[in-house]
């Protein structure tokens, strides 16, 4: 390969004015999120606008809780909240979980139909899902947090009611992505948005063994674990099996490359370095190619900000697909 | 030395049901902050209630912003927000730096003698400052941030301006600091909460470099320096000219020590632990003691959380008044 394919997380989203003009005749997120020819059209944007090398299903991570009876609404510039929150043994009992919650995101499948008949083959689609500590700290939070101490709380308190609540997300979860990759998507990636704010402990405990499930059951496609933050635990993500793991900005390249030994690595250039000029962006882009070298994905560390320039995105985007490996 | 000394971060708070109290008094945490015999009053409840090693002076880290022309509300359950910002250098030329800013924090300094007589010698008193880049973020930022994506596409589209800030705010911390010292702190800690938001490049340039400085600049008395989330560059930090480094929790004691050297090393219990039973804190804080070893100074991995049981806190400093050094 002469350069490494580049995609940005949340390409599908506000940077793009095709994007700002479909989200402000809605309601609301959630109405984009239910209505699959529109979120087949905001996926494919990105690839007709930047030219980007996949397209990434327009979705939410916490479509998971919702059809496990958890549902949520989506506040303007505060983020989700859900109605109910996960407290008790018999709380963990009430949801569904495996393939009949699953099965209840139809929506979603027909998307990604939708979106592989647009796309045409011209580049792959990637799923995705939160992942399962992530998705647990929403459903006993209710809402993000800065320290998610109350779902933290519950690792210390109640493990065995965390295990059981994990068990349930994951079983969720791989059902969940067979059916994606059923109905067309060519990768999967896994987001543990908040990795970060675990001890290497508890991640070990509570976040990686979960991960590591799934990645087992998922052997069709390529699968990608993004673990946010966990840089204390990026040599046991190393060991999952699966075939990329993502890097965060404040990971530099050589240290992800020592741990992660042949995985393909995904990432990552600060999201805000595409607020600098073009000379800035390109030269700052080429120097994480190299220090990356072969192996790599070209991505930032983290999903695009909703206020980067357009021009900014265009100027990395293109840096990469300039980019020629030197050896 | 038999066993480490304890104290924790933000142990002049709501865990005391004295502070409580005291703060329920009041308009707000302003009011606190500007009346020098209350401020002293709840930086000996700690000493009184917990019995911990040391006392830090109640304090904010925006004093060092107000006192340089920025004045912020604290707003309750939200954090501080700005009336104004910096965003260009006619913004920095109006600010007031160095001895002059730093003389107008008498209230400060009156809290710290009254604390003295209040104290008594029975435990040394700590005082503190926000770090530059930490305080830049909020000046520039306006309020608290998930991201602070303002704040940092300063450093990226006009880093001159960024480190003509950084340097008015460098002065101003040092001076501050060395008339808390000739006020009577026994040591000094310096906070840089948002460091781990930073590339390391951006760490390297932005933020470290303004910590040495202060580091060289204060000889009188030994200093800690915190920068939570600066993994990435716990090397540099280690080189500074400073007593000890703070390690937030998802630091492994062993990864600190290898970086830190022969630097006393202060943390690093995740404060979500002290949610546990009795038990387990006990344990987790004597498993902690064990593997940071002599040269360590017991306390959290950041601050304590206000709705922490007093029950948790109290087990936590017995545990380490209570534990010897097997070797």
């Amino acid at each position: 390969m002469e350069r490494p394919p580049v995609w940005l997380m949340r390409q599908a989203g506000r940077i793009l004015p095709q994007y700002r003009a479909i989200r402000s005749s809605l309601s609301g997120f959630k109405e984009l999120l239910f209505t699959p020819s529109l979120a087949a059209e905001v996926t494919v944007q990105p690839v007709d606008e930047l030219d980007v090398d996949a397209a990434i299903i327009f979705s939410d991570i916490l479509v998971i809780p919702e059809c496990m009876g958890l549902d949520y609404e989506m506040v303007e510039k505060k983020g989700p909240l859900f109605n109910q929150t996960i407290q008790s043994s018999k709380d963990v009992e009430q949801l569904i979980s495996g393939q009949i919650a699953a099965e209840k995101l139809e929506y979603v499948f027909e998307a990604i139909r939708l979106t592989k008949d647009l796309l045409d083959n011209r580049v792959p689609l990637i799923g995705f899902s939160g992942a399962p500590w992530t998705l647990l700290a929403y459903m006993v939070e209710g809402s993000g947090s800065k320290t998610f101490s109350k779902a933290k709380r519950l690792l210390y308190k109640d493990p065995e009611l965390a295990h059981k609540l994990l068990n349930a997300i994951t079983d969720t979860i791989i059902a969940y992505l067979k059916l994606k990759i059923k109905n067309g998507v060519d990768t999967i990636q896994l987001f543990d948005s908040w990795a970060g704010i675990l001890t290497p402990d508890l991640y070990n405990n509570f976040a990686a063994p979960y991960l590591a499930k799934i990645c087992k059951a998922i052997d069709e496609v390529p699968v990608i674990v993004f673990a946010k933050g966990a840089w204390f635990s990026f040599d046991v993500l190393a060991e999952m099996e699966c075939e990329a793991l993502g890097v965060d900005w404040t990971i530099d390249p050589k240290f992800a490359r020592k741990a992660a030994k042949d995985k393909i690595l995904q990432g990552n250039l600060d999201p805000c370095q595409l607020y600098a000029d073009e000379k800035q962006i390109e030269s700052k882009t080429q120097a994480m190619l190299e220090q990356f070298g072969q192996g790599h994905i070209a991505n930032l560390g983290h999903g695009v900000y909703p206020d980067t320039p357009l021009n900014g995105v265009k100027t990395y985007v293109n840096t990469v697909k300039n980019y020629k490996y030197s050896s």
